[in-house]
């Protein structure tokens, strides 16, 4: 491997991944740096959360990933600077400063949760991005069940028993769903002393929940949750989240100590490394080759950056999105090499779906088809375990999915404290 | 239940485990509490620190042990102070204070790690005590590894790649030979780039490993660990550690950032709440009734205890020890209720085992029978299985040891990064 084109490509997520393994094999030299030695299964984080998982059977270290690739080279750190004239990079490694240059550079450091500048609730709410988050979610639910359990007063029992989900959208459905779930099969069994009553509350400000999907699904997606038995609040925003209670813009007052925001996101901060002026949601502009508006030989892909169809719709920052780009930019750099002309991007869109419990889901495929109920589940159920990465984290889930369906047991609910690290 | 007799426990330990146990659906009110929402199966934690197994496989949450029995109840809770006279408990849950009455009081505290005193090697090791412990050190040997990916200093590697484990008892012996066989099975691997050699030393000061095993067991211990791969160096106490090496007593210096520790452990520090005079590693006295020496209604079991045999040699801080004990405390409790004589403490020795890697262990059956190798490890495989709790963690144990067996391969290798939690 001498002096072959250096790429390197920051952010390990599903645009990371697919871009490197594009690049597998192929005649450059691949240095793939993320600030996690995982990648992180992202659609299922919310059943971490909900105790229906373990961490590591959403999470495949990235090495094992690719320990047959000679040509890709893992590395831990995290991107603090970019000399797009000098084509060097700087990383943090464990509080070492450390530089590397580049031929090529391909940004996929994905989003983070967009709280719209609110920062009482940003510190007042959870969000859903990271293992860490999910974890974190899942301790906190797990000790409210816990502390409620000695407490005598109704009505502090009531708001620590209450969760507030805010955000119509999969991730929204899926988590409320979930939550009750968790409550309404497991928890209630373990404190069979208590009088414990838990409540679920999924809050969108607008008039219907999951906005691309046909009305049909969108009501279908509802009447689902509230057989369930989660309560729907459609059309008022949050206005305010204290410790206690979350107000609604239309003044109800939900009694609570936590709120899960899955409301949108916005471009990772890293976009601000480039010194170029950032498109909506603080999102990168790109050509139609994936390649950054305004620089050289930086590519950036997945929710990071902003691209608009032949209608002027930017595309979703959805994981096929991100995949589909993480190809193309692997295809034009390729081409770059090989002095053959780039490509275009085009999105083949295979539609959506969100699961909202046992047996329950909605889906759209390609946009066309709309199915709901068990189908749609186990249309979910499918394709989810069949892009897990990992064998064995494949039939680990599988057990742990089975099990709970049969039993509604989930053994995954310790609550596993931090503690200090020496290094 | 209207004014039964109350049970306090404190710990879910094998002891506090087996003492509610024993006390299911008998006239008595059962309150179990613990700092930790599960219980741990702790001869395993080993394997979790060195990515073999997940946290959640060995810890299985308290509720839902005892969720069919109705007399006994949970509270996560801290110990903070007892009044012997006044028969009450003090508790710290999530910053409150609590008082709570009790009839009896069981205290399974167990046991933590030995440092003898010695606050710089306790500042700069690891111990395996609890399920933090063995996160942490999982988290630290990842770490080293991807930092000595950056690393181009030939010395400064090594240091990073050499582990000590001090301790020639069974969790020395079995830790030692796990750390070697991640590195030299999974993670060699995974740095196919870099021209990595990790080196796993054991340091035990007496002569001989697996002190209380007879001398031909000792030897083969040695040599099936020195056959593997693992330095053993003995007759030589640790002298320092400091960050990046560690000094023995006979002058050898061995750069490492890592020690491990298990030379010893003394009583839980929740002995010292009772104000009473303590027997030797800060262990409660107890009468052969399980009784505290010195109070009244009072009990101490497993490795917070201590209690002589008929030759004046105190039991061992092993869990057979712990549960049988367990088991005499609570039926001493229903003796004492019904008006019965009490039973004394008579260990029932099965005898001990040791693992020491893929198809090695060492087991002493009975104190008698002698076996090692294939046979012995196999033996430990059934028995470690047998006695996990819950069958869905036995059934992902099983696949995950199954899998690393036929593949050397481990997936739970993340580096679970810690965050803040918003309460």
């Amino acid at each position: 491997m001498d002096h072959l084109p250096k790429v390197i490509i920051i952010g390990a997520g599903f645009g990371g991944l697919f871009a490197a393994k594009a690049l597998a094999d192929e005649p450059v030299e691949v240095i793939l740096i993320d600030r996690n030695n995982y990648h992180t299964f992202t659609p299922l984080l919310y059943q971490v959360a909900t105790c229906a998982l373990d961490p590591s059977e959403i999470a495949h270290p990235i090495r094992s990933i690719f320990n047959k690739n000679h040509n890709i080279k893992f590395l831990l750190g995290e991107l603090i600077g970019v000399d797009g004239a000098g084509k060097e990079i700087v990383l943090n490694t464990e509080n070492r400063t450390r530089k590397l240059n580049y031929d090529f550079l391909i940004l996929a450091c994905g989003s983070e949760t967009n709280f719209f500048g609110n920062q009482e609730i940003q510190n007042n709410s959870f969000d859903l991005k990271s293992l860490s988050d999910a974890v974190d979610l899942r301790n906190h639910v797990l000790r409210l069940f816990e502390r409620a359990a000695w407490i005598e007063d109704y009505k502090e029992r009531e708001a620590m028993l209450t969760f507030v989900v805010v955000g119509g959208g999969p991730t929204g459905i899926e988590t409320a769903g979930a939550l009750y779930e968790l409550y309404n099969h497991v928890l209630d069994r373990e404190f069979p002393n208590e009088d414990f009553r838990a409540r679920v509350v999924l809050v969108e400000m607008q008039q219907s929940l999951l906005n691309s999907y046909p009305s049909e699904l969108q009501e279908k997606a509802k009447k689902q949750l509230e057989s369930l038995g989660v309560e729907v609040k459609l059309g008022s925003p949050v206005l305010t989240k204290s410790l206690d209670k979350v107000v609604l813009e239309d003044g109800t007052v939900i009694p609570t100590h936590t709120m899960v925001w899955a409301v949108g996101v916005k471009g990772s901060p890293m976009a601000s490394l480039l010194g170029v002026n950032l498109g909506p949601d603080n999102r990168v502009k790109v050509h139609s080759t994936m390649e950054v508006q305004g620089t050289k030989a930086i590519y950036c892909i997945g929710d990071m950056c902003y691209l608009e169809d032949k209608n002027g719709v930017p595309y979703p920052q959805v994981s096929p999105v991100a995949q589909q780009q993480a190809k193309l930019a692997a295809k034009n750099i390729l081409a770059e090499l090989s002095g053959s002309e780039p490509t275009f991007f085009e999105y083949q869109d295979r539609g959506s779906m969100a699961t909202i419990g046992r047996s329950r889901a909605v889906a759209w495929l390609y946009n066309k088809i709309p199915i709901s109920g068990l189908l749609a589940w186990l249309a979910w159920l499918g394709l989810h375990l069949v892009t897990l990465i990992g064998f064995r984290n494949r039939l680990n889930v599988l057990v742990n999915w089975f099990w709970n369906y049969l039993t509604y047991d989930r053994s995954v609910r310790i609550i596993l404290e931090k503690s200090n690290l020496i290094e």
